[in-house]
């Protein structure tokens, strides 16, 4: 089974594994494993963040980094098309209190200086009105197509941030795929957000595991958080181990993710009953079926031919690409779907 | 240096870590972790219970469980000497609206009925009061002395919350320590609570992981509610597969632990300068050193000769055994503690 | 001054002053005030409800009534311009840990069902995604002009909502203006919702409270909940009496306030810098200027010469008519808006 | 019917219904009420605050104070008789994530620091455990028998919190009782407070309302969290015209109701059958009936007669005294009470 539907099926690599064979392990709850210790340490340096924190979950990652951003009674700005608002059960409301207030995401992921504009009011001590305490961007952005925000644009948004006293903090879940689309050091991306999270089991390909980067007292109040949450765990360097060997491997992983990518792209795009999207900028493929095709048989006969693909919104179905995918297997894909195509065809209005 | 602060220390064994590299992953936020599954089924008919579920820590298992019987505004009843009331930050009132109502803790760990009774109001239509919806119960109850609560009162327990119509949740993060002190089933426990947790990272030596037990309907609940707190995992088999391990070999390691307790307890009754609980029911021994001693001293002189202990309160010290303290250990450890008395004198008051 | 800003600054006419003088008063908190158990019994006939309950403010009545209709960590479907969602600063949110979720309104005022409908996730045993627990409606909806929703629209909307297994609840803050604007029984708008809240205080001119009629169930529900928000009054008497008088003289005073406001459209519309909105329903007339013009030296002049009124949104300027406006100062206050034009004039751009 | 089961049932004086007819109105939520920005200002002054605002509830004023002092996910100290933990339905856990924390209270009603400093953990650093963030105390207390906090006791008390760095909010429900009862101006009380809470609506025997005092920035964050909690009220001066009123005459009123209850204790220790709590410092008289006599018989004995009396925890009765109870009442009532005795014998158990 050719496995697309997303990054997060990666399984450990061998030397993942081993890893975790070879880890020495504490009880992290008390700050005494040491493998849990050293891959927070690179992560911070990393992203040129002073520290990090581990999680289980990315959810649980961007749930204490809002909380601790965003005291009760707040607002969080966040992209209508984002992870954070759209797959994670509102957390932030729930344990926090904090009122979501979605802003349109562009094409290209980003959202528009002028429309979060609108979010401020104009008497910020009216009582009326709950008042913004954080900005939330995703980059690179999952359901725009994988796409890496600009450099520009990260930092006309920190200036305007800055200028409205609100932090910003950033669902860099896949921020690595944007470091190697953009070649440079993730520092540089990370540098335009107050606060970072990021995926060791995505593209990544470690098994479970997400870091939250930022200052030293944010990331103090981020651990007491996480506590709360349920988030501590002992041995974790078990968890640790294969994401420090992640972080090692991870721009010679992803590159090869995204020439993937760029192959599947070229292939869909000889096919002239689907519309593929021109944007691949990182791991993912996005693309549609012309009008008389049904996606949801041509998402089971795709199944059904030995290939696991979905539809992300109704209409847009998303690739993703990554370690356990050889390019035996994109090229194995790119047939799949060309012969599913016909068998999709809607008879009848 | 010989570590008595807690069971949470443990390391897995090589058996664990075997079974880690041997284990089958899936991405376990799909219920596609053939590990995850296997330590869910049988953690779920080990207790008799009709499902499980794996949380990454026994705060976020009992906070889920606490937030699928409570609804919103309706109070959690907890002994006041409780680990849930303690220890967990006060997580069902942060994420979930739950007020706590502490009631005394006996000192065999029970609860009193009668003190019970006394939270719910008379006339429970009057909006004045919150009204109870839930009873926790801590077996074996960890701040009294790791012991294990009476069959008779869990069934008495059992029938008075029946009437009152409230669930009980079973904090049983050490159940299997009260399993084998009583050589029953965990069954014959569980089936007076509505809800169990159980920690596979104490006594039972597993690196990471807790389990929460409970009919289908409340499963399915607190699967929706550990999604949002951020408790779902990718290919957490790395985590289950040495929670397996851990089940299978429980009663051998538990059965070592209470008599490695028994045994220091013993020792320690022989030293003139401290008094021992008599009540060592589990893994742990509870003693205090007479008044002309102090602790802090005591504890810090103790370290100084290599080994850990801890004031669990004020003026109360608990040893805990585990599977990484050999017998020779519990004889030095007696011995360390033998010689540290003398230094801890106090002075001058 | 003329007073154009908001019906909620009418002042309570000589009738409702001597009511409050004759009322027979009791402790409300034990349900034993005559005259807030008159009001909250008529007011229930009234909009054809089983039982209805009085509130200090329609922010608390909204408030209360969400918290009763929605459990912790579902979502509440309101309309994007809705004053639930503008103007009552999250309190769903932060009291209740209910999730906002809002839907783009019309200009009508309506939320189109096919939008309504991608709040529904496809499974809706996904953990990633917070449930809709309840839809809110606004009618007359302010922020659209004072629109009356047409009663087709309701119908059909309280068809799907049956289907699609959630409560309506309809800020019908002022629901007395749709009804006379439909000139129709409120029963024949409020029996499409499940709760309905209504202002005492706005065009109804009584000094302060909202009412919340719905079922005897939920209204016992609102009633809990009204206790622990606060909103539990003593000798509330002297709020309901006034209320009484108001819901009595209701028809008269608000037809007097359409007429007046259908009036002031008619003399703004003869205004050739002014846009006035066609849409005239109930008691408010929305206009804008031409570009060349300058809103808040429009305003600030309208002020000097004698007139309150407002921007509601950038560009759209509200005039409310209500019971403490005259004929007179309708005419008055279309020559002012007329003199002040001249002088908000952009000189520069 | 003579009503002594609470102060709250008193209802306005002539004068006070007079003062609602003359009151000049205008919308609160715009803070345009002169009649409530008058009682505002004279009630800073009187508990030398810099600011105070109007509620419509003690309940409100208190969970507003509350939420302004405690961030999300901190305790609140409070006593465990005090109204403020058992009459107010938990609303500070529900809209504000806050943890209540009971401490003991003292029969004098007083709660003893070195039980307050066990709220504190060691290490404040350790994410197990919710920090205290303020203490509630209750002057006078009501459940001890409306005994008044000793002056010492308060500066004790706020030496002590100064150094532990929390806030101290007093709910003086009656403190104008506890400074009639030390004949002190009610600034020497609210001195050791940084916030105090006081009802318009008990003894005062004002219709509705409640006053929060405090600094500046203070009532300006209750204010916001009042209006989220729906406590805005419009033209609220129908509320503080009598407010007001109830604050000229109130030394003369509680100085009556103080005597009326001194009165009633020495007529009530006469009846051998009943033992009457020797402190009667403020409006309260508490006794108990000796064991050969049922409560429930003896209250609707009373009733019978004419005289509504209530038990306030198991077997205690609390006669409240205030501006509706004549001194005839107040014969008439020791008379009821003497007769009622007999009647409520238990024949056999």
């Amino acid at each position: 089974m050719i496995e697309l539907r997303s990054d997060t099926f990666t399984l450990p690599s061998e030397e993942m594994m081993d890893s975790i064979k070879k880890a020495v392990l504490g009880d992290d709850v008390y700050g005494l494993d040491p493998t849990v210790n050293e891959l927070e340490k690179k992560s911070a340096e990393l992203l040129g963040k002073a520290d990090a924190v581990l999680f289980p979950s990315g959810t649980m990652a961007n749930l204490a980094s809002i909380m601790a951003h965003c005291p009760r009674g707040t607002k969080v700005l966040v992209g209508d098309k984002s992870d954070i608002y759209i797959y994670e059960a509102g957390g932030a409301t729930v344990c926090g209190g904090i009122i979501y207030d979605p802003i349109p995401t562009e094409k290209n992921g980003t959202l528009k200086i002028k429309n979060i504009e609108t979010r401020f009011p104009k008497d910020p001590t009216d009582p009326q009105f709950a008042l913004p305490s954080l900005l939330c961007i995703e980059n690179p952005s999952n359901r725009t197509g994988g796409r890496v925000l600009p450099l520009a644009y990260l930092q006309e948004l920190n200036h305007y941030t800055r200028m409205k006293n609100i932090p910003i903090h950033m669902d860099g879940a896949r921020i690595f795929n944007a470091s190697v689309a953009l070649d440079i050091s993730p520092i540089e991306i990370a540098m335009f957000a107050d606060s970072v999270q990021f995926c060791l089991s995505k593209g990544l390909s470690a098994p479970i595991g997400s870091i939250v980067a930022g200052s030293s007292p944010f990331i103090k109040k981020v651990r007491m958080i996480r506590k709360m949450l349920g988030g501590g765990m002992r041995q974790a360097g078990i968890i640790a181990a294969p994401g420090i060997v992640a972080l090692e491997n991870r721009n010679d992983v992803l590159k090869k993710d995204h020439i993937k990518a760029t192959n599947l792209a070229e292939k869909l795009s000889l096919i002239k009953e689907i519309d593929v999207s021109p944007n691949v900028e990182t791991n993912m493929v996005f693309f549609t079926l012309k009008k008389e095709f049904l996606i949801a048989t041509f998402i089971s006969t795709c199944e059904m031919y030995g290939l696991n693909i979905d539809e992300l919104e109704p209409g847009v179905i998303r690739a993703v690409l990554h370690s356990n995918v050889s390019n035996e297997d994109v090229e194995k894909a790119a047939e799949i779907i060309k012969k599913a195509i016909p068998f999709s065809k809607r008879e009848f209005t």
